[in-house]
C-alpha cells in the first residue's frame, strides 16, 4: 500500500488516497485514531461507475463515520474509473443496456456476466486491501462492510472473518447463485431499500432478505427514489456500526 | 376524565389511572412536563388483549418515551379487559380460532367481522380521549398513534388531523377495505413488521405498506418472532417520534 496524497480536512479527518498495487484507494482516519486507540473500520463499497464520480458521496459517508470514530477506506472496482478497461463486463453493460432501452426483461445471463466476474475478481482486491489496512497504525479491528454491489458485500461476508457487521444496499442486480450464498451469511446485517427505486426489483430485494441466513438482520425500505436515501436512514445505519463495531 | 389513582414512579414519571365515561384508560408523564413545556403526546395502542394483560409492555415503552420528554396514554378497548363483553366481536374470535385450529384459511368474512367493528367503535373513542387529554394541563401537541392494531391506527390517521405520525405495528388482521383507507394516509408513518412472525402475513403487511399513501414512510423488518422486537428497533421507533414530534 502506497500512499500517494495526504490531506487533513476541518473535521480533523485525514484523507489519504492510496495505491495498492494498481488498484487505487482512499482512506479516512478519524482525528481520534491513535497506535492505543485504533479505529474500527468500515470498508465502503459502491455501484461501478469510478470513484471519482462516486466521491461526493463516499466522503460525506467517511466523515460522517469519522464523527463516530471510525476509519473508513474504498477502492476502485476492477474495470471503473482509472482502471484498464474491461472487455467482458463493458459487453455485459452493453447488452443490459440494450434490453433496458428495448423494454426487455433482464435476463439471467445477463446479470451473471455482469456481476460473478465482478464478484470473483473485487472480493479477493477488497480482501488484500483489508490486509494492507489492518497493517496501518491506528486501525484496528472489528471492520465491516458497507454499501454496494451488494453481492460483493454477500460473498465478502461468506468468505472473509474478519467482517462482523455490514450495511448492504438492496438493489443492483443480483444473480441467482448469490442467494445460495445469502443463505450462509451469519453476520449482522443492516439492508437498506429504496421502496420506489423504479429500477429495483423490489420482490428480489425482499427475496433477498429473506435468504440471509443471520440471527439478526434488519430491513429498512424508505421513500425517496435510487439516491434519495433521507438523512435519518442514514443515522439508523450508523448506529448499527456503533452497535457492532464499538 | 375522571383520575382513580396517581403514582410517582422512581424515574419521576407520574402514572395515573382514568375513567372516560366507562372507559378505562392510563396516563404517563414525564417529570419534565408543564404548564409552560406541555410534553407532546402519544396514543399508544395495543391488542385487544385487555390492558391488565398488556400493562408491563405498556408501560415499559410509556417510560421509555417520557425519557424523551413525551406524555404517553392508553385507553382500553371496547370488549376487552374490564370493559363489557362484546358478543358479535367474540363469536368472531371463536370463528378465527376454530378456522385457526383445523389449519383452514381465515377468510375475509371472519377479518371483516373481527376489526371492522373494533374500528368503528374504537376510533370515536380514541378521540374522545384525545379531546380529554390534551385539555389537561401539561400535555399539548403534536400527537401520535403507536402501537397494534393497525386497522385503528390507519383510520385515526385517516380521520383524525391532530395526529401528526404515526409508528404502526404490521402483524394484525387487515380488512380489505382498509387497504383503500390506507391510501388515504399522508402523515410520516415508520411501520415495524416481525419478519419471521409465523402468525403474520407478511405479503399483506408489504402490501399494506406500499397501499400508504405518505410521502414519509419507512419499513422496519426485525427477526425475534411476534413479541421479539428488538431493543435497536424500540430506539429507531424513539427516534421518529423525537424527529416528528419535536
Amino acid at each position: 500500500m502506497h500512499f500517494t496524497s495526504e490531506q487533513h480536512l476541518d473535521d480533523g479527518v485525514v484523507e489519504r488516497e492510496f495505491t495498492l498495487g494498481e488498484i487505487p484507494g482512499i482512506l479516512w482516519t478519524p482525528a481520534s485514531a491513535s497506535t492505543s486507540a485504533p479505529a474500527p473500520l468500515i470498508l465502503l463499497g459502491h455501484p461501478p461507475l469510478g470513484l471519482r464520480t462516486m466521491y461526493p458521496r463516499l466522503a460525506a459517508r467517511a466523515r460522517h463515520s469519522a464523527a463516530e470514530g471510525f476509519a473508513t477506506a474504498t477502492i476502485e472496482l476492477p474495470g471503473s474509473g482509472d482502471r484498464p478497461r474491461w472487455p467482458a463486463v463493458e459487453r455485459a453493460r452493453a447488452d443490459l443496456r440494450r434490453v433496458m432501452a428495448a423494454g426487455e426483461p433482464v435476463s439471467d445471463e445477463i446479470v451473471d456476466a455482469l456481476i460473478l466476474p465482478l464478484v470473483d475478481k473485487a472480493v479477493p482486491e477488497w480482501q488484500a486491501a483489508l490486509d494492507a489496512l489492518l497493517a496501518l497504525p491506528g486501525i484496528g479491528g472489528p471492520v465491516a462492510y458497507s454499501g454496494g454491489v451488494i453481492s460483493i458485500g454477500i460473498r465478502l461476508a461468506v468468505v472473509e472473518p474478519r467482517i462482523s457487521a455490514a450495511v448492504l444496499f438492496a438493489g443492483s442486480f443480483v444473480p441467482r447463485a448469490m442467494f445460495e450464498e445469502a443463505r450462509q451469511v451469519t453476520i449482522p446485517l443492516h439492508v437498506m431499500l429504496q421502496w420506489d427505486d423504479e429500477g429495483n426489483d423490489r420482490q428480489a430485494a425482499l427475496d433477498l432478505f429473506d435468504a440471509f441466513g443471520s440471527e439478526e438482520k434488519s430491513l429498512h425500505a424508505n421513500m425517496g427514489g435510487h439516491t434519495g436515501v433521507p438523512q435519518f436512514a442514514g443515522d439508523v445505519a450508523a448506529q448499527f456500526f456503533t452497535r457492532h463495531l464499538k
